[in-house]
């Protein structure tokens, strides 16, 4: 980890996080944030944050956390995971926020590796913060929020009551002037297949994040994302910086909500009684928002839903546009900070296209926003023709990408090759310049050496009235060596009527004979069960299904 | 000048002007860019302009124009103009953009300290580049545009026709990494005090300049600048790289027309007939196309005007107004590359003010944009109180503030002390960090040590019914050191109605008695005058009119 300084020039002048906070105090005093505690909502302005937040910085001051120390989270999405986004960067330290959804193993194993110094926990996860305090050398502080009383010590580890400590520690404090080349904030890859990577992410990439996404938001296409617009904090801010959106929702300025932990009916009112006007998210939480028992008692009509983590299936989209919502996806990765494309379509497209056509684009993986530089190459690193039919793999370059994997020369060296990031996630590419993934490397179908999307299959199932949840996968096959399955959870009432047949009669009509899928993509089994196991980013946990059912062709094959 | 490249790290990734375009062929191909020639009005493809570019690119490589490398500019605001901004920088040499209206004596000045080896000339100055090649040494090669036919040589530098030289050199150019610290562009203050002073802006600088203006004006307030707007580059391209916009319209995949010398008629002609929806300018070219006498045959309604340079009198922004025009303001310096404030009032306004406060508000300094770290201090560097009465001087820190006054040690170390540039502009901050400036430190009148601001003074008398343009400036006076006068064009019938009677009998009445202005800043002396001489922006030239008038009330007092 590069830890140096660079000398300042005469202008003094680094691209910080200190600038964000100072345009949100300055130019945006009355903003609200709105959030939700254990105890009801509650909210106040961009100044009594900016209070706190100076507080905040005080009291990491007063317990000895200083210069490029790591300091760990375990929460929600709180009002005080968004205090540490600003005080513990803006004070030379580095933040840490950990993912909650992890085994303890995998927990304890990334606190190892970044050697955390303090950690502010959520009450929800007291249980974790004591096996830590056993486990982790390095950690000297454990502060509780959202919390009535806290004790004296976790295992051997201080403990501190969050709102105490920043009552006793309530002042100003000068920020200092840092290099936009230190790190700010460190995250860790979700780790499906293997144990999880350390990125970390400079204040210049962090800042130079929010501002890309912010213009191409506001800018391109029909987003037109401005001050006035009310965002809610749906993605995790345990996960990849809750994909930059408090930085760029601060700098300009927009009201936000900070919801707590993810319960629908909550999550609901808190966007219809606060006027939300978007937020981002994985496909399954807004199906869990829209299928939840009381969904149509709110209103969510004109609310933007920014999808991304996986691809979102057309019928789910089709559920959200009939509810009245606005649609489109992003793309990125935990290494690249994270937002590397949007996918509202361009403007210049709203004057000859269908809404059909416009809403095919929206669901693509998106055009690259300002700054990131994108290619889809093949093996020979060679730039694939822009026909979107020909498949390559997604390679970048960014201000905003993790220079390196922590402590990991030779994971890093391979990502890094030929001096573009390289994603894994392969797409084509079309002639204006947009991406459409079709697979992650790992998950991709080789059937007889040639490609099947999952992606692509599972978003063709999903549209059978009878499928409530799809995952494809790679079944092993003695002639063709890999050969699409497909696991579903019907619907009710559809237990009986959902199986190999019925499926693939239902794809060759709509997708075969259409064009759409070649016919050796069908799959060769469907597979029914009551439940389909999630990763800790709540996509389908592919790796176990394979566990579990990859042989299943074989068996059966004659 | 520090001419260093900074190591590449691993991320390979600096920002520069390549990245800029790199977006606009990828992204907007098909976008628009209109320009007039001396046969006509002509339009290419943002991919058509990608081509020329890079011909460009490989012309200036055949003249043996390659690193750090100083290429000049004498032209309008021409698409070839265009083309230097972009190939020059991304090639790693910097362009230079000179003003043309400067005296010879002075170009000769600034062609000697930058040290010149390219010069591209428009047809217009072929006479200077004849000086020029006969005065400076360094000159190796003179590019003619918008011409028919160019001689073998101009004195005894080899001259070129810039159309033949793409043609020669058509074909792909492979831009290098650049240091983002790299200097891209060079310009020198207009120089009213003195010799021009030499500033100069990296890559990095003019790219988070063009972003940081395309989110203030796409976000804040109701500018709502997006990609569909399509802009007049109006602002000359030799002053202040025509503040940065065309890298932010750029970015932004605008329609950009490009209207060539400044024709009244002609420029009307191209906002009515190409759909122009924003243009931005000193308030001079704003007054001379809306009292053009075909001016009202041509519509402008619904279009925006930024004003910069100097403060837009409130007569003139009134009758644009009523015109159905929009009006804003923009704030900067050539040091600062340009823009540090834009005026549109926060959206949280329009619900809570009328038209006319918010019309006060928009024509007020501004809002910084992001990055901007501004202040309004005193002489001691402290803070003056955000109380929109007291005047400190405004100091700014930002990444686009040039670093260095160039081969002028003493002055830059006057301009950044404490740390902050001194802008030398006096201004009051209200509570909402808008800014409000209320002189050039220049041009100020101290008054019995009291200052007095002369932008005030001439917003105020230029609302009188028989004002067409003001001037205000300091006479000297035993008793108060200074006092204000003010000179005066009157409209055609008042010239026997304006007297120093009838504007403080106006000013009394408007704006002594609502308490607006103290009574003690009217005018000793009311001077009648044909015409008010200009600086090469479009400034009253008040060094040329202190000459003239600054002792006529010692003259006349007793």
């Amino acid at each position: 980890m590069v830890m140096t300084e660079k000398v300042l020039g005469r202008p003094g002048y680094d691209v910080t996080i200190k600038y964000i906070y100072k345009r949100m105090v300055n130019l945006y005093p009355d903003s609200e944030i709105v959030y939700k505690t254990k105890k009801g909502v509650f909210r106040h302005t961009y100044k009594d944050f900016a209070d706190r937040v100076q507080s905040l910085a005080n009291a990491m001051k007063s317990l000895g956390i200083g210069d490029l120390d790591r300091v760990a989270t375990l929460d929600w999405n709180t009002v005080w995971h968004l205090e540490s986004y600003f005080a513990i960067p803006m004070t030379g330290s580095i933040l840490h926020p950990v993912n909650v959804r992890l085994s303890p193993n995998e927990i304890v194993y990334i606190f190892n590796l970044a050697e955390d110094k303090a950690l502010i926990v959520h009450e929800d996860f007291l249980k974790l913060a004591e096996l830590l305090a056993s486990r982790i050398k390095t950690l000297k502080a454990i502060i509780v929020v959202d919390t009535d009383s806290v004790p004296q010590k976790i295992g051997d580890v201080k403990a501190y009551h969050y709102e105490d400590l920043l009552k006793e520690n309530r002042g100003k404090y000068e920020f200092p002037e840092l290099s936009e080349d230190r790190p700010a904030f460190m995250g860790f890859t979700s780790g499906t297949t293997g144990l999880p990577k350390g990125a970390y992410h400079s204040h210049k990439a962090m800042v130079l994040h929010a501002m890309s996404v912010a213009i191409h938001a506001s800018t391109f296409g029909q987003l037109k994302i401005s001050s006035e617009d009310v965002i809610m904090h749906v993605v995790p801010m345990y996960h990849v910086y809750s994909w930059g959106l408090p930085f760029t929702s601060s700098i300009l300025g927009q009201k936000q909500v900070y919801p707590g932990r993810f319960i629908p009916k909550v999550y609901l009112e808190l966007i219809q009684n606060e006027g939300v006007t978007y937020f981002a998210g994985v496909p399954t939480i807004l199906y869990m928002l829209l299928t939840d028992p009381e969904s149509t008692k709110y209103n969510v009509s004109g609310v933007l839903f920014i999808n991304g983590g996986s691809a979102l299936p057309e019928g789910l989209a089709k559920l959200a546009l009939k509810r009245g919502m606005r649609i489109y996806v992003g793309y990125g990765l935990t290494e690249t900070a994270p937002v590397l494309t949007l996918a509202a379509p361009p403007s210049k497209y709203y004057k000859k296209l269908s809404q059909e056509e416009l809403f095919k684009i929206s669901l693509r993986t998106g055009y690259p926003i300002p700054l990131v530089d994108l290619e889809v190459v093949d093996p020979e690193m060679k730039p694939v023709p822009k026909d979107g039919k020909t498949i390559g793999e997604i390679v970048v370059r960014s201000p905003w990408i993790t220079p390196e994997y922590f402590k990991d020369e030779e994971k890093t060296e391979k990502a890094w090759r030929g001096g573009w990031f390289h994603t894994g996630d392969l797409a084509v590419v079309y002639e204006d310049d947009s991406v459409f993934i079709m697979d992650r490397d790992k998950d991709v179908i080789k059937s007889g050496g040639e490609w099947i999307s999952s992606l692509r299959l599972e978003d063709a199932i999903s549209q059978h009235p009878g499928v409530s949840f799809v995952a494809v996968i790679a079944a092993k096959h003695e002639k063709w060596i890999e050969r699409p399955i497909a696991i579903i959870v019907p619907k009710k009432g559809y237990e009986d009527k959902i199986n190999t047949e019925e499926i693939n009669r239902f794809l060759i009509e709509k997708f075969v004979e259409p064009g759409i899928i070649s016919k050796w993509w069908l799959p060769d089994k469907v597979i029914i069960v009551n439940e389909i196991p999630l990763t800790s980013t709540g996509k389908a946990n592919k790796r176990i299904l394979r566990e579990k059912f990859s042989n299943v062709l074989e068996e059966t094959s004659p």
